[in-house]
């Protein structure tokens, strides 16, 4: 469904005729995130995966169930949120991947991502370390998402 | 001077013990940024520079430079943005690098990452894609370069 | 069709009861590669194509098609060949794809790698600096996708 | 030392006049190589360790050092052996690294890779799943490093 546009996108690039995102370009997004059937969090304990589910239900998407899988591994590598995002990419056959995590090294603060089924970046939000902001979790979290999904125009 | 840090953290994750980011490495990562001495703004023209180096000097750090790299090839990989940095990384010996370009996907909006010389992520800011924000490119580019470097304590 | 596969072999990581790869597993790679019904070289002339496809029809293979996308990008990221790879499993709906370029910096030679529909690595090969080994390119090409094909037990 | 070689290759890629790795580049990677002072081997048990050390001193090579990490974190991610060098370049101030595990999904075989101080590919060798080979580790090991290391013509 975003292979063409990607391609068309790649080939502007090359041809130095670039001018950034295009209307249709994100709209084609929202229509990839607004379809989606199966949604996957990596890891994510009852409490948050509630948080997010929340969230993603005011936005007239459906409930994401969480994923067994041992994300502290992501937490050593350069970029903590995109490795745990791909670990459900490649251990499931979910459309839609909502990651939360680590941004990069130890102390930088976190990440949320939305990812597509083949391991594409639609979108993401970032927040200060908690020590620096001091919200709640959760509260990071239901934010975290909101802004990810609304900075597409959603 | 961050590997000792990380080598901790690391093996916190591996132990389990790890509960998210501490003062002393948000700590940390300020002082390797404060004590920059080469910053380098991968293909940048002259008003961008302008705006960046506006921003780098109300927070006390030295001018950047431009480096003059086709950085129209990072938009035909998935994560436009760390690939233009990288392209810093390997090219110069400077030991800050700002980059600034497309999140994702075509349509995904932009983000703007701080890395140090070994390619490591220190801090990062993401805007809405500017057909949706509206924002000048240059207004965009100084404030998330701002929020990156606020979110850390800066 | 992996999913399942990767899942079990996370959780034994995981565990610490992981010994190496598994008869299954290796079968799993096979499977996938023998059933694949679309199959894409990123940027191929023809004549390399015609080696690729010579080669392929031995293993059993259908035919693989070229993609005109600008490849060249690719070869300022540090993995020019897993880069090329990415641009096809994001610009098609291929289940399989067969890059061929530099393994890492200039001047370390070449790499093929063997890509599923996900940006998965199934298989590769590694060839030394053609100024170093003398092949012709095509020889060289041929070569690589044997030896990539055959490590697995193809 | 090796970035104003990569900058020079860029360009030329950029301008559509690479062809090929050149003879000083291979050059300068071999110099880099024998000029290392400190290089790590992620996560080595003493045996291994030993084979690589023996290589290594008869291609006039100082001794590696292992490194204390949960480099099993390495086997969940998209590219173990990678990972597992970056956990070294992130953790030490080695100048060189040698990392040895799996290449991509599990069952795909193994990987060597040579690893610059800021994660730059250097060299690689790639073998068979051990199933499929049936050599023993060590030996596996001491071929692939030298097969990395003569590529390049050490």
């Amino acid at each position: 469904m975003l292979e063409k546009h990607i391609k068309k996108a790649y080939n502007e690039s090359t041809e130095g005729k670039r001018k950034g995102d295009k209307k249709t370009e994100s709209e084609k997004i929202r229509e990839y995130i607004l379809s989606a059937k199966k949604i996957t969090v990596p890891n994510w304990d009852g409490k948050k995966l509630e948080s997010i589910n929340r969230t993603l239900k005011k936005f007239g998407l459906p409930k994401a169930k969480g994923l067994k899988i041992n994300t502290n591994a992501a937490d050593l590598t350069r970029m903590p949120t995109i490795t745990k995002a791909l670990m459900a990419v490649d251990t499931t056959d979910s459309d839609l991947i909502i990651a939360r995590g680590r941004l990069g090294v130890p102390g930088s603060g976190s990440m949320l991502v939305i990812m597509d089924h083949k391991g594409r970046i639609l979108s993401a939000a970032i927040s200060p370390p908690h020590i620096i902001h001091g919200k709640s979790l959760q509260e990071a979290v239901e934010e975290e998402l909101k802004t990810a999904l609304q900075r597409l125009g959603l």
